[in-house]
């Protein structure tokens, strides 16, 4: 049976403070290290093992990866890091907390935002400084302005199609540390799950879920660790 | 010009307990782990970047690695792990201090191996705890009953030569985390050092070692930072 294990990073500097942080590259707190390092002792004690891995390009999904790997004793595994995991880009949102949106955008805008599939939020303003289209981890990609959840799906599963679903086939068993909207994406493929469901859908930090897969890499079901 | 850093793992708990350790996988100590974020910070303030990494498949040397890039902001790096970075194999060795050693094998013996550049010490015995041959870390990788450094520089090399030069020649700029002879196998190699000085050289753990290379990769000097 196919292995496959997705892994959102612990619990970031913004996730605490509740910021909108996409593709900023902000640190985990120490209750996120603590989690990753746990989610790693919790896959090994269930008898979880991996082939591979791969994770975004941001620090928080790496290193959650890291630690977790490592109290499984698996930091020798191959990681292949990829800008088509990360964090959707929450453009002008970047660095916003709960509270500065719903004063810049009006509370019915943000709602509109947050229950919204398609709809992308305002590009991130000219000179920002969290502008990172210059940023040579991204040189030669097209660093987006801004994604809907639907602009990371479109992103993030032909990458899985392409790079991750033949290592499956081949048998591999695969860990997957990444974000909570470019885990959704796989989410919403893995489990069929609608467009208004998948928006819904709140994937903890640090904690593995475990999908089960049969041959043809369709989800038996899902299960967090 | 092309930039090579070697970096030695931190110091690891038999590191500190003065024990033959080879490929035996044993963990850095507080004083390591320091050691190696600081690598990262000193590498930054010196203005030294780098395009990709590589290590070996032992955690030692691969958190060092981790732990230099997130404090260089560059995590996001690609790395690759290969055994052939690994450790000298310490054979019979792995695990002896220097007391037992020379309690088991007399002082004039344990001269003889420590000052020779070719002759390996004892294979490691049959059933022996640290016997790795069972590892899946090395599935398809013959692991070797004991290495002399000659035997060591006779896989470091050929790896060197084969995947990190056309890299280095190609512009890319490389940092390779790894362990005392192993290193000693790229010093050897790229200052030109005879088998009698190779053997007295001393690599301190978690200082980066920064080569200044011609175009044709002959080293013009190195020093530590």
């Amino acid at each position: 049976m196919p292995t496959l294990v997705l892994l959102r990073h612990g619990q970031s500097q913004w996730n605490l403070e509740n910021r909108f942080t996409g593709w900023w590259d902000v640190g985990l707190t120490d209750k996120g290290i603590a989690e990753a390092s746990d989610a790693g002792r919790r896959m090994a004690a269930a008898g979880l093992d991996f082939d591979m891995a791969f994770t975004s390009l941001q620090s928080r999904a790496i290193k959650t990866l890291n630690l977790a790997l490592e109290s499984m004793g698996r930091l020798w595994l191959p990681v292949t890091k990829d800008w088509h995991l990360n964090e959707r880009h929450y453009g002008g949102l970047t660095g916003l907390d709960k509270a500065d949106t719903a004063a810049k955008y009006g509370e019915d805008q943000v709602k509109i935002w947050r229950r919204s599939f398609d709809v992308p939020p305002p590009p991130l303003e000219k000179g920002s400084a969290f502008d990172l289209s210059g940023d040579r981890r991204y040189a030669g990609i097209a660093v987006p302005a801004a994604e809907s959840l639907k602009d990371t799906i479109d992103r993030v599963l032909p990458y899985f199609q392409s790079t991750i679903v033949p290592e499956l086939k081949a048998g591999k068993r695969v860990i997957i540390a990444a974000h909570g909207n470019s885990l959704r994406a796989l989410v919403k493929h893995l489990s069929g799950m609608s467009n208004d469901d998948i928006v819904h859908e709140e994937i903890p930090t640090g904690q593995p879920m475990v999908y089960d897969l049969a041959d043809d890499l369709t989800a038996i079901s899902r299960r967090y660790l």
